[in-house]
């Protein structure tokens, strides 16, 4: 696979941490210019980043309490890129002016990188961009990146995989936990947050999802699932929200959750390989068109799954699976 | 591929439109027990249903414009199956009581069949799942096959692809039709609806969808995407609806337009050829797990797109790719 000239060039100045550079890579990936040999070229031998996935309902404050999250993160000596596919978040440009203006602090510092990523985009690609977002990310030396969804859908789900942590933000408010449980977010769950602690019915539903991870815990092995309340109006609870993001990461370092981080990465790994193939199951396609597969493929009483058969049965169209690209 | 005496049965009870063997088959397919030689089997050779795709924002009336519909088509003749994955329509037992009992005739009627799949099922399987109990109920003989989403996400456009016709229903809300755009559900319609058509503001949103239309035509090829004001409660505009809905499918009927529906059926065997693989590549990745990749895969500072790299010149490991099944 080769990479242009001009590709090599915008690597190296990503590399070096410019953050014109990842900014330009990241639209080029959104716009499906970015393609897997400069992806791999990339990637390929960079440091490692820790990513924290915030999602939760609209409205939960998701994105205060990353703001926090990122001061305590560059307290600590860190960077930070963040990377919003919510798009009520006031990182996407959904939010008031007021939210905008109060982020305004972080876009001065440098060490730290702010991006939202479009939900329109490439088809079905949303959190395949994320993830390779979050790798130029990491190539640009990030230590720690952090991914903000609305938990409502499989995508946002499929973005949440991403993560080493997931923090599920909820509000004290009727309804909300059952719609979060609903949309698969108790399974998804690192660290469950309870945001506007102050509000009445907190402490009620802090002890509720205690109970519910005490009756029916979630399959993170031996990790205890903390609820953790907090205020992201004046930063209540973000300081220990963030040391147990970093307990959590202590956790998965340790020697007995090879499996876990192993399970993880061969479940990426996986996609990689089917998106992989997928841009040669196209060339496949056509050429199955071209090559005595037109009139079936025209006749909508012959069932997809006859000529799925036939085409796993061809071994001229299987041989162009395997070609070198 | 192997299909076992008691599904054969199953499938012969499908086949003469049996509904409990269409529920329990459905249901089947949900809990993941159906595997693909099934569904060859089953859909190797039947008739072909026309489905017709419904989506919009929460609350916009979808399932009563669906109620009414489903009426029109049996009033005609036609023998209905509905597929509902909007977690809050009357169809998934989201809705108040009386949205209920007002379509109890419809399940006294045994021509018009109702299903809701859960939105939490296989992962990432819900427009799978959909496609595939669309199958079934063509199977079963139904010849409308209506699908309700909530337009919101990708898999709600991922299920939209689906649909021969697709009905976007909007509301005379402010923003409403802001937000439909965002979802991209401006370039999946093939008719607006603008619904509750009796509230104040229905008359300009439908001249604004119609001057948005012009200026931005979807890419449609020749069909001319109309505006609808409907009114679910009475029923006003739905019989117009249902004949739009049928000259769209005289139109996709039309010699001009093999184009357009063989674009669907190559989208979709694609979809149906990576689904077929993926489960392929599981085995491939398990062997490489056993056979010299254990340690690159153990360590995060090797990135996945190197070890596809390296996969994707192991002569022997693609070979599992195309072994039979």
């Amino acid at each position: 696979m080769e990479v242009s000239g001009g590709m090599v060039s915008l690597i190296d100045k990503l590399k070096q941490g410019d953050t014109a550079a990842l900014a330009r890579l990241i639209t080029l990936l959104e716009e499906g210019e970015l393609d897997m040999a400069s992806i791999e070229h990339i990637v390929g031998k960079t440091g490692v980043s820790f990513k924290i996935g915030f999602t939760g309902p609209p409205g939960a404050g998701k994105s205060s309490l990353i703001d926090w999250i990122m001061k305590h993160i560059r307290a600590a000596g860190g960077t930070v890129g963040v990377l919003a596919t919510d798009p009520s978040s006031p990182f996407t440009g959904g939010a008031i002016l007021g939210d905008r203006i109060r982020m305004q602090h972080h876009f001065l510092d440098d060490r730290v990188f702010i991006r939202s990523l479009g939900s329109r985009g490439a088809s079905g690609g949303i959190s395949r961009i994320a993830r390779d977002a979050s790798y130029l990310m990491q190539a640009a030396g990030y230590g720690f990146i952090i991914l903000e969804t609305v938990g409502v859908g499989q995508t946002e789900l499929d973005i949440m995989d991403i993560a080493d942590t997931v923090a599920v933000v909820l509000v004290p408010e009727s309804g909300d936990f059952v719609q979060a449980m609903k949309a698969g977010l108790m399974e998804a769950a690192d660290i469950f947050v309870v945001n506007k602690a102050d509000r009445e019915g907190s402490r009620q539903m802090v002890s509720a999802i205690k109970f519910l991870i005490e009756t029916s815990p979630p399959g993170h092995d031996s990790w205890q699932v903390p609820v953790m309340p907090t205020n992201g109006l004046d930063g209540t609870g973000t300081a220990e929200l963030f040391g147990t993001v970093l307990a959590h990461r202590e956790f998965l370092g340790s020697h007995g959750n090879a499996d876990l981080m192993l399970r993880k990465r061969l479940h990426e790994l996986k996609q990689i390989v089917i998106e992989h193939l997928g841009m040669r199951v196209d060339g496949m396609i056509s050429e199955a068109l071209m090559s005595g597969y037109s009139e079936e493929l025209a006749d909508p009483s012959v069932s997809v799954y006859s000529i799925l058969n036939r085409l796993m049965h061809d071994e001229r169209l299987l041989g162009m699976l395997l070609k070198r690209g």
